[in-house]
């Protein structure tokens, strides 16, 4: 019952062993560092009450969720022709489930659920596909990993410049060096709004100050334009759209900006706690990788404080991590005031900007060190003994598991790029010194398994 | 708009971070005996099209794969009424995704595909959830992972030596020390038909043989009476029932029942061959941990030669691992002749095993091992600069981010089951000698960074 070709759905994909070797390399990398600073795995399932989704994303986001049919005779309760009732309307009636749109909604509820039995301030990270039923293009998936961490259940900003330093430790064991950390908050986005005599219309601002980068300054004038936003209060915004400088600077002359707006205030000093809670933890100013960038707003997000986001510099790649802090993680789903901030780090961004930086040429990867080969019945019961030694050390190895000849299975080791061969002979036998190939080099030498042990470990 | 108490989908689970650091030292303890002995990862995406999935796992399994409704107007091209076309056919036409049901389909579906590009023998092993749309009871979820690996693209039975030592690994890891593994071949299930004159009735004797564990002989010769199996046929299984001794009897005795089958005579060399392999690898005999069964049969699988089941003894736990032979894994994907060779663990029954076994007490666990406690600004300064020395030396540290009472922080590391705390006051900061409490023992005592660490560490 051969069906001819098979495919996957598009969007989705498979990750061949290259690339989980990789792909695993950042997560453990994420992962090891999540640990170091106190953060706990969570996971929770794919598939979650679609009343627990809706509503969460925005009308476009309940259109990009994935639900899952109801099992068994799914139309035995309707009554009424479907097609009359149109899909909409009928998606909840034969569909209780979807799948995961984000990592943040099944935490707020898994908090909401189980507030009673966690030990707060909570630290949790958590790593696991989303799914998203988006048009698929070019380094936009159906199917990818988010990679989170999230304190909550406190208000301090010791977590943000925490934050600040796993976001050095984590590109700095990746081996990406240049890469810049915008910061923001939230607050000023608010403050700015109100000195320029339009209170309220804080979204508006964001989302036409968002695309700045995108789009320039002059299409995000139009667009306020477009919005209602006064000449004056266009022409009050100036400062913002070009604010040079240090850090430092760049605070003076928003202070100045805000004035007396009380907001902004707090916002700034925010900015300043966090810088200062950095250097108590590392010694030294987060000048040389953080910037503060008054026009970054990460979209229509629930941040309430610090918005933060990473770019790589030198690759042709936007942002690869992104945060921030929100005041109201559980209130939709009636836990109020409490609050937390987070860090994501964006998968396959890291893996295209690593690849782009050639960083995974010399990176240890989980796979086989060394391949025995063997010449017949004989010889391969002596390899079986090796390789018995050798993966009891702990060692990666294979033993080609038929008696074939020599090129076939060093050709075998070429395939999956093993370095090193043991080729076992019969005087090997007797002697106990076995041929050790280095197949990278193509020098061999003969050695005892204790010689060979040592070159491998290497 | 709060919508009051949310929960998840039956069947499914959140995993709480003291499940997932128990769940993640199995999957990693398994991962890591896979890649010692050269496996590498694969993983395939959660969604594979509908046509992909059903047809291979009988009518019941086709009940049981969830489906994913098609995004958008899904309704746009149906005509007739729903309700007149059925849920069945309805089905295909509204969903053209679902959720895959186990690894081994999907890693068909991707060794057909990409066949030309692998180097066989192929090695893969791929951690992932599968779900069932399954009635949820105790111990059976609608979400869970599987944890398997094969070897596909030989026939060489060192490879079932392999996957026995790999067993004996992951269990002595574990500290899962009383279990037994029970061994059978396929080609003996059939040479028995054969010999007992109902050639062919493999699949009818194997249903009702596999039954013998749970219901009895009584109950199974019941099954077979009524199947059509004759007397005479019954009476000469007899001695299939009840083998007794040890595998080399076992093996003796069975010769004697098969006589001259030819089919039936190619199992038992198998048997006997990677019984030899088995030494060959590790001096030993595997009969202290292999039973060899000629009833086990693993329900109606697709297995062709040897064919595997792990039972953990003592516990009141099911079969803890399975796997066997396969002679054509793809051939249902248009690509036929290529013969491998599994195994998969359970990792809920591990996870139970373990728990009820008392394993998981002196685990070493990726939690944090220390927590840093303060006064006041100058003190969480001053532990800021510690907690960075701390991390930047590997060692899973936090720090209180709120300035709180001594009792409230102590309290925090409790819930967190953090062994550690080091309470700094403000002579401290001068004395660089720091108090580091042992939480568990109650005791404390004064001491250096370097002496802290070493504590720590040790």
């Amino acid at each position: 019952m051969s069906q001819g070709k098979p495919s996957i759905p598009k969007g989705t994909r498979d990750f061949n062993p290259e690339k989980m070797l990789r792909r695993n390399y950042i997560m453990n990398t994420i992962k090891k560092v999540y640990q170091v600073y106190g953060f706990l795995p969570l996971e929770t399932p794919a598939m979650e009450n679609l009343s627990v989704l809706t509503g969460k994303y925005g009308d476009e986001g309940d259109q990009l969720i994935f639900k899952i049919l109801n099992s068994g005779d799914y139309l035995s309760k309707i009554s009424e022709n479907p097609l009359e009732v149109g899909a909409k309307k009928l998606t909840p009636l034969i569909s209780e489930k979807a799948l995961r749109y984000d990592l943040t909604v099944p935490f707020a509820r898994y908090v909401a659920m189980n507030r009673h039995e966690i030990t707060f301030p909570f630290r949790r990270y958590q790593i696991q596909p989303v799914w998203r039923a988006d048009r698929p293009q070019k380094g936009r998936y159906r199917e990818f990993y988010q990679c989170d961490a999230d304190i909550v259940g406190t208000d301090s900003l010791v977590c943000e410049a925490e934050i600040l330093c796993m976001l050095e430790q984590v590109f700095n064991e990746l081996g990406i060096n240049a890469y810049k950390v915008k910061l923001n908050n939230r607050k000023l986005l608010t403050a700015i709004t109100e000195v320029c005599g339009h209170p309220g219309r804080e979204v508006d601002l964001c989302v036409a100050i968002d695309k700045l980068d995108k789009i320039g300054q002059e299409e995000v004038v139009k667009e306020l334009l477009l919005k209602g936003f006064s000449d004056s209060a266009i022409a009050k915004l100036n400062p913002i759209f070009d604010l040079q400088g240090s850090n430092t600077e760049k605070l003076a002359k928003i202070e100045a900006f805000v004035g007396g707006n009380s907001i902004g205030q707090a916002g700034i000093q925010e900015l300043r706690d966090i810088f200062n809670h950095y250097t108590a933890f590392t010694g030294n100013s987060p000048d040389k990788f953080v910037d503060i960038d008054f026009t970054l707003a990460r979209g229509l997000s629930y941040y309430t404080g610090a918005i933060i986001e990473v770019k790589a510099l030198n690759v042709s790649i936007g942002s690869i991590s992104g945060g921030g802090r929100y005041d109201n993680l559980t209130g939709v789903f009636g836990v109020p005031n409490l609050s937390g901030v987070g860090i994501s780090f964006g998968i396959d961004r890291l893996y295209d900007v690593m690849e782009e930086l050639d960083l995974f040429k010399n990176l240890y990867t989980d796979s086989t060190k060394v391949l025995i080969c063997h010449f017949d019945t004989e010889t391969l019961a002596e390899g079986q003994k090796l390789a018995y030694l050798l993966r009891s050390k702990g060692i990666y190895s294979e033993i080609y598991p038929e008696t074939s000849k020599i090129k076939k299975q060093l050709s075998y080791a070429d395939g999956k790029k093993i370095p090193f061969a043991i080729i076992i002979g019969s005087d090997e036998i007797t002697t106990k010194q076995y041929t050790l190939k280095n197949l990278l080099s193509g020098t061999q030498e003969s050695l005892t398994l204790e010689g060979i042990i040592k070159v491998i470990q290497s």
